[in-house]
Parts: structure tokens; sequence; C-alpha cells
């Protein structure tokens, strides 16, 4: 039996437990019981794992008879702090935790995928990493610490896939290069004098100053940026709650970068500093500036991508299989593509005909189905993969 | 002894009367104990008195033996949720209450008025009735309600006056028509469509919406309204509790409008509402719009200010008693003037060589020799006013 | 027969005169017929004079025989730049030149007064400088070189009026302190960095930097000028002709601030240099700032204000003498009244039942009964004030 | 001797056409003696041609003896209103006329490869149309009439390249899909009412809602449009030359926009016009905005941007070939490619070492050893694509 065969054979149990990980949910860095269930799974298979990122990374390790390349999957695991608002049989048994993001689903299939690969060991071409991670949703993000605790030691390459629940069951999309953002967060905090409500030219009004900073902040994208490369700036909080008629000392702002490149994120930073600095001269204020660089892009390799793509086109045909467009959205993958090549795929999981309902949503839920496809095209790349480069 | 030589020598007591009050605060609306303090002293003096106002307004009638007008002179005694600061014997006793605006100061002035209109009335001139008024500080304000429980029948004109902690001690000041500003609050609520920060043009931005309502509003007092018209839009708070990488449904914004002409204010508010149809428009925000109307502007009048004025200059001389500027704050001391004649003032209370602080600022205090000053100023003004105007 | 009844003799004079002004208007500067013709009056009547101000100015001097204070009363005569548009006999004979702001009559008003005093110096008390000045309407203006040239030599006291055609004829208003505003100009040019509009990224967008400084300007008269001090900040030029495919070099805006007190000017200059400095900044343009100043606030002085209000209020009774509101309009009898104490009244000039059709429009004109008027308030005021000050 | 050897032996007389075009050019639907000079060497060759648009517009045509596809190469030679401002010997002769964007060169190389593909005519593959257009600096270009007049009739593809003085001699880009940009053009009038400068509240202040629009616009590019698909919106031109203590009637804004889709341009022009709605609302002005569609977007073919880039691979070399980014600069090429098949492509024109001057400046420049570069990729496309698919 072939190992996609094989898959196809457990495609009931991957939709099971992914079910019950759905029910369980359990926030980042907090994911004990969800590292419990996978050690467990593996135990009962005879896998062998080692443990990292304090006892809740899991790297499973499965060494194939024929030689071959060392290739990581990797399947993050943490929830969000989301309430489950959907009315199904599997929904989130945990108030105000849900997996709303489908991390649920990728521990599911990574964990299928190792046990056919266990079973099939006999005829395998190279050895597998099995990386699941927690953490993925908060930043650092456990990917930093996975690397840092030795997940990737040996690994020639690394694939791994998010369901994109925007986009039809059946299909795979990627691109080379640049596909997801650099998603960095930002605070700025106003400091003026307060006074009287009725008396402004007492004051130093830091509430206008942040507004005129908002506003003003509106041309970096416009007229700073090339128009080519893609970025955002979104403030989204502000937070000066003072009485009516007072005008308050302070107020803050906060909000986020999205960038493809290191010179666009640059440009964007240095347009913000001058625009404060411009903002303190004229509002009379001081400005605290707090910058929290988020994950790198994820930025795929040329020749892995290549391979993903073929091998989805095998599985699904080819007009199942399209050039991805850039994400905005983040994703600590990009930390393994930095050491070592690889490509991250996002795997269609939107029933057919239904209205898609975007990540991190309350009545967020996946078609099962992507479970089987993601499992085969991530089975197929490694082990042809391995095998492939084999004499490299 | 005449009845200004009887009020110095109950300058003691007067300041006595005022360190006591200063250390029972009460808030507006819940002056319980300063209201029995009040009648308890009337009650001692055997001086009678109406409770209205659900029983926390007194309004004590002295009736003097010879013909003459009926004066009403008005002391508010409510204090502030603001915590005392000062390191004195008299400090607050309430833990977040505190007497930072000098009510104390007017309650105990005018019950020494009471006392000494009290002890001479057997030469004494027309009525008097000494409206002591809860709740200034916040509206609808104690004055409305005084009113309607009758505290003006029959009163021909009123005077009060406002101890003023930023001019010096031994100063009065006042001016006829426009003294005290109305002041208007208002909150606006912008709500768009929530979404990922990344995304943006998926969202309607109603935090960049209400920014650009605060840049913009700025245009409203600087070229809509005459220059020669005093106004004030100020915004003073801004709530927008939203996640970093999430762009929130909605948010709100407040602040004051201070003017001294309804036309003035026809114009801000009508220019607000054209600003917000605008941010409608361009945002796709829906917009709500909450105005409170506030205070009346108080506004003096002709005769009775020039009355006032005479009075204070024969007891501070002429070099004491200047044209008061405008004040953008408010009172409402301006309902009793829409109803009776009269004349509102401040009386200095600053130390010589200290720096002003000023009011409702934690560390607010009086010089308590503006009580006296107060103190002669009302009583002469209303006793002479009363007898000078029996005949008309 | 008495002097303000032989004025009554010569007003239809007084009328003619301001006629024939209408018909010959001059620009600031270029008034040389105006000048001729005033001396010629002069002459004829046998009037001593000095020619001043490059022989345009001109100030006749008549003794009275009795002893008393040297009044100067002035009287300003350019046209402007502008086409007459009524259709009246007396039309302007000049194209593109008209007398929109009155100055005309302002002339034949002098004329009269001196034809008058002239005849009665008999009788008069003290001496009188009739002072008849060019160019009141264009910076630096007539009247710094009229004072340098001796015009003020030993006079005590001085009047003028300016006829305003948007106030009832019957009528006169002025009023203690300060009356008309100090009206300084600025331009403001942006240099940035062209290119093409394509790539605003390769750019330093000047027009946007204008852009952003009116905008941002407007928080200066909101919220860094104490609302009580008038003050008006109006951008009325802005110069970029460039093609819509090009980002320019450079744009220069312009406009003007006017105040009544050199605090409130320098914070509006100062917060006008930091804004201008923060633009530099964010946008990464260069800026030149040239403020130029114009005349001083029309400051008028208390006893000879009360001294003219009495007068006027003998001729016309008391209420259709009122109290000026502030005027935001400049003018340079400030300078006089730097020197020489005095005051500067308004003479209503609008015909009952007429729509006011403001100063400086191309269908301009005035009352002509208010000639009259002005001349008697004058006339009255300064001889009496010349008699009663004698033994000051 | 083959094709592109016969070519090479031709470059000095590209060369020298290219000079001698460089020297006498003729701004757009002015092209007369350009348009002579094209026809006149023609003539000399022997080659017919048809003249098309208003007789400017030249199409030749060279007929292959052996069967293939029509193809059409075409080549612009409008110049542009500039001033050379160079030290050469080819210099413009013309006073204020430039050819400052290559078009000279592209009429050279098109001359050049007509006189080979004459040549060469018996061992030719299909039929070849060199289409000679005046007019492209120009809305609405002369394109869309020079297809009108039949220049496209029978043509199965059509290629033509731009020198891009930007990117090094010796090398091509260009891409599938979008290449250069929909370059849309508009103007704004602001209508208020106007008055003196010293009383804005009198006023509609066209110049402050112009400016408020300005600063407004920025966040349709950083907010409204998809940050994945790329758009510019400038304002470039403000026209308000009103005195300085005027605030005037109107003033007008005006600028461009850049796009590669239908719907990015819609969002874009929606909302400009939400905002200007928004501004009549707010600031009380009329507003008329004009709108004028530029040249569509360059969007090149699939396959036979494949073609040519295999053919410029195997000329070049691949790594001289590459992919171009999409430019927001606008060419009326897209016409053509409304209507059949092809490609448009950038060959390097930017002497080794150079700094790069943009096109459009007067300084502008080609290293001429491009004009065979190109020459050689168009007729080895052409007459390859003609060739292998004459039997589909």
């Amino acid at each position: 039996m072939d190992i996609l065969a094989l898959l196809e054979s457990y495609e009931f149990e991957m939709k099971d437990i992914r079910r019950y990980l759905h029910q369980h949910p359990e926030l980042s860095y907090q994911e004990k019981e969800t590292s419990q269930f996978i050690t467990a799974y593996y135990d009962k298979l005879g896998v062998s794992y080692k443990k990292i990122l304090e006892g809740m990374g899991v790297v499973a390790t499965i060494c194939g008879k024929l030689p071959g390349k060392t290739i990581a999957i990797r399947a993050d695991f943490d929830a969000l702090p989301i309430q489950d608002a959907k009315d199904v049989p599997y929904k989130s048994k945990r108030d105000g935790v849900m997996h709303a993001c489908g991390h649920d689903g990728h521990t599911a299939i990574l964990l299928v995928i190792g046990k056919v690969l266990h079973e099939c060991r006999d005829n395998l071409y190279g050895q597998y990493k099995l990386i699941h991670q927690p953490a993925e949703e908060v930043p650092p993000g456990g990917a930093i610490q996975m690397i840092h605790d030795g997940c990737l030691e040996g690994v020639d390459a690394i694939f791994g896939t998010h369901l994109w629940a925007t986009s039809p069951v059946g299909t795979v999309s990627t691109r080379t290069g640049p596909l997801m953002a650099k998603p960095d967060n930002f605070t700025i905090s106003f400091k003026g004098r307060g006074g009287h409500a009725a008396q402004p030219h007492r004051t130093q009004d830091s509430l206008l100053a942040a507004s005129s900073f908002i506003v003003q902040a509106q041309s970096i994208v416009s007229r700073k940026v090339d128009p080519l490369h893609p970025s955002v700036l979104s403030i989204t909080n502000f937070d000066a709650p003072h009485a009516l008629n007072v005008i308050g000392d302070r107020c803050t702002i906060g909000g986020t970068v999205r960038t493809f490149q290191q010179d666009v994120q640059d440009i964007i930073v240095n347009e913000m500093k001058q625009l404060i600095e411009g903002i303190k001269l004229f509002h009379g204020v001081d400005v605290e500036f707090v910058y929290h660089e988020g994950y790198p892009a994820v930025v795929n390799h040329e020749e892995e991508t290549h391979y993903l793509m073929k091998s989805a086109e095998e599985i699904l045909t080819s007009q199942h299989v399209t050039q991805a467009s850039m994400e905005m959205g983040g994703e600590d993958f990009s930390y393994y593509l930095q050491h070592v090549k690889g490509c991250f795929f996002f795997t269609g999981a939107l029933q057919s005909g239904k209205t898609p309902i975007p990540h991190h949503h309350p009545l967020f839920d996946l078609d099962e189905d992507a479970l089987l496809v993601a499992a085969k095209v991530l089975t197929k790349t490694a082990t042809e993969y391995s095998r492939e480069k084999a004499t490299e």
C-alpha cells in the first residue's frame, strides 16, 4: 500500500484528533495538555521524540531505512483568547479559548503523517523531524526557542502549511520569495501638560498631538514608501481616559506595521520618528516611542517551493495549485526559513458554497477535508525531496 | 456698632467654620451633613429657614424692621472628588473628597452674614434671603431646582461671589455683561467596521475617523467663529481600547464647548454636525453625537454691577476693584440672574507672594483673609441696595 | 453764528468736494493731484500749510486768538486699485482706481473743518493742525513718514475718524483701548525635491508639506492663544503651478495675522515657527518664512475717548453713540496714537434701509449725510478739548 | 548573412538616425518633419507604407515570401516641451523641444529593422507591420487613432520596447501581466465665498478646504486600497493666487492617479468623491471634480512575453534578462495590447558607471549601444514568433 493511500485510510482518525483538540484548546505558552496529547500519541506508536521549549515543544524523529535527506515538517498547536460561538458538537469546552486559527488541524495532520511515516519506515528514504511547536500566536513566538533548543539540527529542508479558511478546499497556494509580512507592533506615549479644558492655551494638548500624528502618518504609506512595495501602518489603539472638562497630561496610541522588506520597514520607522520629532516641536509634548519587532517576513526558497508546487499539482491537478498573493499577516515559520531551505504554503479549507469567515473570528471553522489534502502534499513533498536529493 | 465692624468681630468664627467644613467635605447631591451643619447654625441663632431641593438646600430669611427691597445672597457648598494633598491641620478627613473650589469659604461667609444681619435686624432695611445651594459642580446643578422650589420668590436682586485663588487677596473684580461662559459637554461615538490591522481596506477605520474629526474641528474656532467672540472647543477624551493588531469596531471621543452667546454656541454645534456628516461620508462610519447643554453663561446686570463695584471701592479703595476679564469656566449662578437682577463677582484669595494654584487642584487652598473681604462687600452691597431702592 | 451751524452751512460744499475727489482717485504714493487739490483749497482760504512726505503730505495750521491746546485732526486721501462698478454721476473717471474706502469723504470733511476753523479763528481757543496724509492703504503707510517729518510737533492730542459704510448714518462708535488690529503679512516658501508624480517616494513633496501646514496651523488660534484674546491667522494664497504629472520642487503660501497685543502676536509667530520646524523634519523640506510687520494696533486713550463720546452724544443723543466692537482690520492712525494722546472713531455712513456693502468692494458707496456728522463731532471735540484743557 | 548579423552591420546608421532625430525634435501632434523623414526612408528602400492619423502616422508593411503570422512592431516618435541642457554635438536644435524620452531611438531602431526585414524578405516567414506612431506623450495619445485607422488589421501579435535610461545597457526586462500603470489626471475646483482675511467667519475658505482635501486624501492610498495593489494619488498643482489680505472666492488643485486595475481605480475615484462631498458639507464650498481617464495599464500577454524573454536570453544570456518591476508611469502601447496579443519591454540604456538621469529631465540621454540590443530582440522575437506560429 503506498504512503498516500495509507494516509487516506487514516482520514477519519485525523478528523477525530482535530475535533478532540478543538474541544480542548489552550492559550499560547500554556499548552500542557496538548503537548501531553502529542507525546501520548507518539508513545503509543513507539515513535521517539524529544521535549524542548520547557517541555512543551515536541520533536519526533522517524528514520527511514534508506538513505536520504533530513526533512522537517512543522505544526503549531496554540489557540486564541476568543469565545467559540459556533453551534457544533465539537465546540470548545473552554470558556474564552478557541482554536480559531486552525492549529488543531495542523497538529492532527502532523500526528497522522508521523503515523504513516513510522509504518512505512522500512521503505522510506531519509529522516523526518516532526516539529510540534507551541505559541505561534504570541510574540516572540515559539519558533525561536525551538530552534535554539536544536529542533533543526541536521535538517536539510523544512515544510509547513497553514489551513486557510478563505480559500476553497481542494486547493493549495504559495509563492517563491516573500509570502507573509513582518508584523511589528508599536506604542507611542504623548506627555503634554494638563489643565482646564476651558483654557487650552495654558496646556500642551497631548490628545490633539496624538490625533495629528495619526492623520499625518497616513502620508508615510501614501508618499514615502515605493507604491510597488506593499506596506501597512495601522493605528488601532487610543487611550486617553480623561474627564470631559479636563485636558489630560498624557495619552497613548498603538498599532502595527507590516512590511516584506527591511528597507521598507526602515523607511516607515524612520518617518514615524521624524513625524514624532515634528509633533514634539509644534505641540510641545514629550513622546516615548516603543517599537516591537515582530516575526520576520516568511520568505520561501525557490527550489523547495517549486518542489512543493509540483507535488501538489500531481495530487490536485495544476488548476488547483495557484500562485498565492502575499499576505500582510505574519507567521513565525519565518525563523525556520532563515536557518534552512523550505516552503510554507496555504491549504484551502473553505467549504464549497460557504461564505468565508476570517481567521480569529468567533465563528471560524475548517472544512475538514482539507486535512487529507495538506497531509498528502506535505508527505509527498517531504518523502520525494528526501529521496531525490539523497545524493546531493 | 456698625454692621461691617460687627462682621470684623466674627472673622475668626468665619475662618473656623471654613476649616471645619474643609475637613468634612461632601460630594454634590450628597451634602447631608453640611446641610445639617447649616440648619443647626441657624437653629442656634433662631433664624428661620426653609429646606428645599430634597431637604439639602437651605434658604434662611432675615427681615429688617425698616422698609426695603428683598435681597438674596447665594453660597454653594458641595465639594469635589479630589484627594486633598495639602499638609495642613484642616486637611480633608475624607479620602478622595476635597473642598478644592472654595465652597467651604462661601458657606462660612454666608452663615456669618446671616448672623450679623440677624443681630442688626432692628435697624435693617429690607429682607434678606440667604440661599445655601448644594451641587454646583455637577450638571444640571442645584440652582435650577432651588429656583423651582421657590428660593427667589419675592427677591428683587441677588448677589454672589466666588473666592478666587488666582487673584490677590484684598481685591474684587467683576464686569457688566458676560462674566463666565456656558460650559457644554459632548460625546461622539464613531462606529465603523472592525477587522485585521493588516487589512485596513476591508475595514472602516473609526479611530482614523475620530482623529480626523479632532484635527479638522480646530478650524471651527479658528475660521467659523467671529474672532471677537471668545469660544473654546476642547476634545479631552478618546476611548479606543483595541488590541494592536485589531482595527476595532468603534471608538468614542468627548469634550467641552465654552461660549458666552447663544449664536456662537449654535455655530459651533452646527459646524460639528456638518463635520460629522462629512466624516461619515468619507470614512464610511456611523456617528452618534450627544450634546449636553451646561449652565447658561453668567451675565451680570449693569446697575447691580455698578452698585457692587461702588460698594467694593468704598471698602477696598478703587485700585483694588478691577474690571474682570471673562472666564471660560461656568457657574450655575447664571440661572438666578436669568430670573432676577444681580451681580456675581470674584473675591481674590491668593496669599501675597505665593504662586497661584488653580482651582480643582489637589494642593488648592485659600488665603482666609478673603472671607472677611467678601462678607463685607456682600453685606454692604445688599443692605445699601435694599435701603436705597426701597422707594422704587 | 456758532461753529457747528457754520459747518452745516457748508454741507453742500463738503459733499461736492467728496464727489470731485471720488471722480479723481489716485493710488497710494501717487496722490499728486489730490495733494494739489488740497493745497489749492488752503491757498484760496489763505490758510498756511507745510508740504511733507516728499511733497504729498499736507499739514495746515490754524491758530486761534485765544489760548488753548494744540489739536491735530487727520484725514487720509489715497484710493484703491479697484474698478468702480457703481452707476452714479460721480463714478470714478479713472479705470481700475476707486475711492472704495471713503478717504475722499475724510478729505472733504477735513478741508471744510479747516475752512470753519479759519473763519472762526478770532474766537477760537488753541491751535489746530490739519493733517492730510497720503498712502494709508499700502504698508508701510504714510503716517510714519508724516510723523518723522514733524506733523505732530507741539501737538497735544489727535482725533480722526473713518466713515463706516456698514453702520447706520447718524451714529458714531468707538472704544477705549484697542479698537483696530495689527495687520501683519507673511509668506512661507517650501522647497522640496521634485520628481515624477508616479514616484512620490523619490520626492520631497512640498505641496503636501504646505497643505499640512495650513491644516495644522488652525490649532494655533484654536489652542495656543487665550480664547479671550482675539486673533486671526488666515492663509489666503497658494502658489504651486506645476504640471499634473510632475511633483514640483517648491511652492509658496502667504496670508495675514491680526492681533491686538504684542504677546498674542508673539505666540502666533512662535507657533508658526515651531510648526515650520516640525514640517521640515517630517516632510524633508527647506522652508523660508518671511514675516512683514504691519501697522500697530489702534489703541485709543481713555480720557480723549470719553471726551469724544461725550461730544458726540451732545450732537447725536446718547443712543446714537455706541461702544464699538474691536475690528480685525488695521489703520496707520495707530502710529499717531503712539506719540500723542487721542481717539479714532467710526462714523456711520450706511443709508437707512440699504444692504451694507463692505469697504473695498466695487459697489462701495457712502451716505454723504455722514460727512456733516463726522465734521461736527471732530470740530466740537477738538475745540472744546483745546479750550477746557488750556490751563493744564 | 543572418538577419541579426545584418542588423549589426547597420548599427552606425541606426545611431546616426537617432542623432539626426535628436537634433530635430517635434512636439506631439506636430511631428510633420519626423513623419516625412520616416516616409522618405521607406521611399528610398522601396518599402510600401500607408499614412494614417491625419497623415502623421506611418505603417510600413513588409511581406516575407514564406508563410507565417503577421507581426506588428511599434515605435513612437514625438518629443517633449523641455529645453535640452546637454552639451553634445547632437543636442536639440529647437528651443524648448527635446527628445527627453528616447522616442528618437525607438524610431531609429524600427527604421533599421524595416531595412533588414526588407532586405531579407525572400527568406522571411510572415508579414511585418512597422507602426510609427506620433503623440505618445499627450493624451489621448496617438495609439487610439492609429488603431481606428486600421494599423492592426490582420495583425496576430505586437511587440514594442521603451529604451530605459535608468537600467544598464545590455539588459532587457519585462513581465507577464501588468507592466505599466494607468495614468489618469484630475482637477478639483473649490468655490467658496471670498472676503476680508481679517473676517474668516464671514467667508467660506476654499483654500483651507482644498488643503484639507490634500491632507485627508492621503488616507485613500494608505487605508482604502489593498496594500498589495500598487496605486498612487499625487496632488501636484495648487492655484490660489489671492492677495495676502483677501480670502479668495475659489482655488483649484490637480494631480494624477496611477493604478494597474480597474477596481483599484474605482476605489480611489469613489473615495475622492466621498471626500469631496464631506469637504462640501463642512467647508460650505461648491466643488467641481473633473477626472481625465488616461491610457489603460500596459498588460502583457503571457505566451508572447515568454517568447520575447526567451529570444532576449538567447541574445543577451539569461542573466541580462530580468523580471521587470511594475512601473507607475503610463504608455499608450496598452491600447494595442487590448486588441492583439503581445509584449512591451524595457531595453536598458544606462551607460555603465554613469549616474541615472530620469526620463523627461533636461540632461536626459541614451547609451546608444542599446539601439542594437533592442533591434535584435525585436527582430528575433518577431521573425521566430511568425515562423513558429505559422501553422496555428
